[in-house]
């Protein structure tokens, strides 16, 4: 199952558009890198509020979908540290702070190339009763608990 | 000094990317079209959540930025209220709630063409101390009270 | 069962704490004063922003539970607009921005005497299959719908 | 200086109404703690949640006043995780994540007696021009660096 999740995360034609690489993912965990193209500028000449959220939001999908179960997101909040340079990747990575059954929430850190903090979310998940390529490909016991 | 501000609003290049058009614009609000393309479709087959956020984060910097005063991103909830079909644009509207000198906030709805809403935003700007084309260009009384 | 939800609804302790009433409400709409005592000062002087979100928090706990079905707060973003002084009362007005079978969300603007606005917020509710004072007091058509 | 800021934060009227105790705090850092009594209950018999959002905005109030620097409360977004039983002290833990010289954010994690999560917090400080008992009490190259 992991490769056909890992073959569904890695489809997503928004992370060609803009430049983003899904890193890595383990359950309720993933990391993805923005190379910035000078598309992806905002007027300040660094890189677009909307496109660091891209980011976030693509690892935040993959962290919560990694279960196996269909997951979309509730609500995001951003806060914009500092400015991220066109010329320097960006690597968001979203971590699992709380699961239920129906809603998990996620902290997602998007730092640069020195480590330096860009921007930080806190996003919620409603966690569907639907699971990837049908109910009937995981255990129930997985279902009954993830 | 509008059209000048006008011209700096429609260059960004990632709204051509993502397929957004400024509409229109006036003191603390703007409209912002997207015209979906395949290519900002998630897995699930709707509008991608960072686009949307793309959509909206546009009108929210247009706004902020229409008084000619230089305004960057501080912090935006976003609130996920049904999903955007992708043969169908969706307008956002940021509309002005508060200001003071340094720190003013937006609402931004994102519609369908049928007004049925797909998210909705809490922004808030920090207004820096700079003006758009250099602040000799702005009368001192606007500045003192914009 | 409008009587018996309005009875559950100003049975709030927290309320009495902190000087909330309840002023009026109907489905997904609730207004709440405060009226400050010197105990809610914050350091400054002006009402301490844990007391505003409580007056806001109430306003929503009412809103979204007066369909009759059990809801719980998710998320909530709250901006601060101004300080509240501690010698004007301060009403909430909490309207439905959106709602799903399983989620609402709600804006809530909280308001000097003068009108002058003080904090407002995103706030999101979870819509749990459970109803107040048990479902069969709702007729299946409603609960169905609401 | 220390003792001077130490005896501000601890004079909250609102701590004593609510049952907070402030257990202990560092530059950028603060703990809280929450005695829960009966009064503090929401209608589910919980603990209410403006309580707990009071909880974690004493923390957060001290972590960013901890310089001496005067700091405001911008934008705070809340996710609440489980209920807080009344029978169960809370503890909330603001830590900072990120500061300029005018903004700052924390995160501030609210949990249990035994560990478990019951609201996480996002939030965001404005920092004012003005220190705590006038800038004189404050060597030139602190206020130059906090």
């Amino acid at each position: 199952m992991r490769a056909e999740l890992d073959g569904l995360f890695r489809a997503g034609t928004v992370s060609d558009l803009l430049g983003l690489t899904l890193l890595d993912w383990s359950l309720g965990r993933a990391r993805v890198l923005l190379q910035p193209s000078p598309e992806v500028s905002n007027v300040a000449g660094s890189v677009h509020g909307g496109v660091l959220y891209t980011l976030a939001d693509t690892a935040f999908e993959v962290a919560c979908n990694s279960y196996g179960r269909v997951c979309v997101a509730l609500d995001v909040t951003a806060h914009h540290a500092s400015p991220a340079p066109l010329d320097e990747p960006v690597t968001a990575e979203a971590v699992e702070v709380s699961r239920s059954t129906r809603i998990a929430s996620y902290r997602i850190m998007a730092a640069g190339a020195d480590g330096i903090l860009r921007a930080w979310y806190l996003a919620t998940a409603y966690r569907t009763s639907r699971w990837h390529f049908g109910p009937e490909r995981w255990p129930r016991d997985w279902r009954d608990t993830h």
